[in-house]
């Protein structure tokens, strides 16, 4: 049995005794119950997932998958396709925004060239974890053959368990890849059984006419391949892109070794429609940070059926939305877990 | 010329120039221009009103201030009125939720007495600035004096002034007061000029009649005072609050010296009325953290013009929403000061 079989096999629901638990502990508090509001229901959701009531997020960490897609050659990005290479460098050098946010969440950066079009020069926080060069223009063919798609989800799966060895609480997903919103509304159109038109965005800024093109972009490579929708490896072949594989592998070891996986924006979520469609338990791992101002993310949360943390109209990725939404995780946590509880502050509960 | 009118006078408008700075600054970095959204508006925000578009946000306070309120004896709470003090002891021990938010945030709580209704132990952490112990009860004569509102309009300015002095480059509001939504509620309702049904909520949690008696105890107090409301003063003497008036002196006292104010919840928001009215331009200095579930909060925010960084469904007050406000704050400063450029970091522009 190959990684992902088995890490599909040890899957199983949140623990909803622990849920209840945090629920009590929350509830003895030194605050009228439920205030907190959000901040509690996501200090119960990680309770669930890690299977106890007391816990902590010390040990954080992003996982930024970058790749490139052969579907750039239609024209469906505002940006070149080296961009995705030079922003690697960026990440690198810790000048980008995703830097910029996890250093300020506390979490690690871990950022791997998953399938980059050429070659980045070795660097010891980069790891060089190529599929392939790119995926193949999903227009003309299949982005990537069905081993290439589950070598880049146990890809995934395989970095989280090294990064798991050396400890974590938290996990967080983002990508850099020119195309690749064309390559997630395909997946999401297809998972979800919307239009192109109802789950495509302007990406990194088109104009009205490039859009359009985007659109029938999609559309016609949904008609090429006819994607099984049941079939995650399916569609992540033909329409997907390495770092959504990645991504997915993410989320899919997250779920099998209970640790939560906060979600970043459209992208991670296109990686969270093939993870689930993977395995539907490991939506029970799965923490939506944010919205973003692409359409189809608000498409995909509904039909995961997950709330976003945060509305700030973000629409950058990288992880970015995901360092946020691991702060307001740590909060929630720190509240459950630093308060102190009416009894032990004696203060008087409630009266009438 | 007292305190109060001479920080009135210090008000000026944000710093359009300073914003359009902030603004191409942003556009240089590398993420597809406005993708951090809010975070970004966010950004500009704070450069309007530092007036420049280099800065940090390394010195945050948020102000708590406590204090009682007489209307409690018509048992328009879920809590007994000694909460009020209880609480205080609880913040000056580190066990409650403003404590653990602002330890995430940074920040430091500056914890006021302005009006407990009884004595407090002194504490190297507290400061003892009582205008009087508790307000009266509203329902039967006006909550305070005339002098008793411009005190505590000062206490709130002259604190301000000597954190200042120590360095202090974004600050926070809170509360602790059992009874002050009824308070809050009214000042909405009178600034606003909304029903008292529109703006009242369930504080701590009432159930059914115990709110439509609240509503009632609103409504005739202010019938019997008639507070005009175009007169900051007369309202905060007649229905108002000392923590409230405290508050409202952080707030000119910000726009006085250009640090930005992040409000809290639904009494922050009462407070910013107050000081609305005495300096309309207060405003420009205010950030939005979230919009509480009390729902007279939406209305203040609507009437202010603001709109809230978050949406989490709180109702803690304290300075809790304001503490993850800053902690977002923070964020879109740093993204603004330490992101890379297109330039510096060699990423090519946007190509089509």
């Amino acid at each position: 049995m190959g990684k992902l079989d088995q890490t599909l096999k040890k899957i199983i629901a949140r623990d909803e005794s622990a849920v209840k638990t945090v629920q009590a502990r929350l509830d003895s508090l030194t605050k009228p119950q439920g205030s907190l509001g959000k901040l509690e229901e996501l200090a119960k959701t990680i309770g669930g997932i890690k299977r106890k009531s007391n816990f902590s997020l010390s040990r954080k960490a992003i996982f930024t998958f970058a790749s490139d897609h052969g579907v750039t050659a239609e024209r469906i990005s505002a940006f070149p396709s080296e961009v995705t290479k030079q922003m690697v460098y960026n990440f690198l050098n810790g000048g980008a925004g995703i830097n910029v946010l996890a250093r300020h969440a506390g979490a690690e950066v871990v950022i791997i060239d998953i399938g980059v079009a050429s070659d980045i020069e070795p660097h010891p926080d980069l790891m060089i974890k190529k599929v392939n060069y790119g995926t193949k223009n999903m227009a003309k063919e299949p982005a990537m053959s069905r081993q290439e798609a589950i070598k880049s989800i146990e890809i995934g799966i395989e970095i989280f368990e090294t990064k798991l060895k050396d400890g974590l609480d938290i996990a967080g997903i983002g990508e850099m890849g020119i195309g690749n919103t064309t390559a997630s509304s395909a997946i999401t159109s297809c998972v979800t059984k919307k239009s192109a038109k109802a789950v495509t965005g302007r990406g990194t800024g088109l104009s009205n006419p490039e859009f359009s093109h985007k659109i029938k972009v999609i559309e016609h490579s949904l008609r090429l391949h006819k994607p099984d929708s049941e079939d995650a490896l399916d569609i992540l072949s033909k329409i997907g892109g390495f770092e959504i594989g990645g991504m997915a592998g993410i989320i899919l070891a997250g779920a099998a070794h209970r640790i939560p996986v906060m979600l970043d924006g459209f992208i991670s979520g296109a990686a969270a429609l093939i993870a689930c469609t993977l395995a539907p338990l490991a939506k029970d791992y799965l923490i939506a940070s944010h919205c973003s101002v692409e359409q189809g993310h608000a498409i995909i949360l509904r039909h995961l059926g997950l709330t976003p943390l945060l509305q700030l109209d973000l629409r950058l990725g990288e992880g970015t939305g995901a360092a946020l939404g691991i702060t307001i995780a740590d909060a929630s946590v720190k509240i459950l877990t630093e308060m102190a509880t009416f009894k032990s502050a004696q203060v008087s509960e409630k009266s009438i």
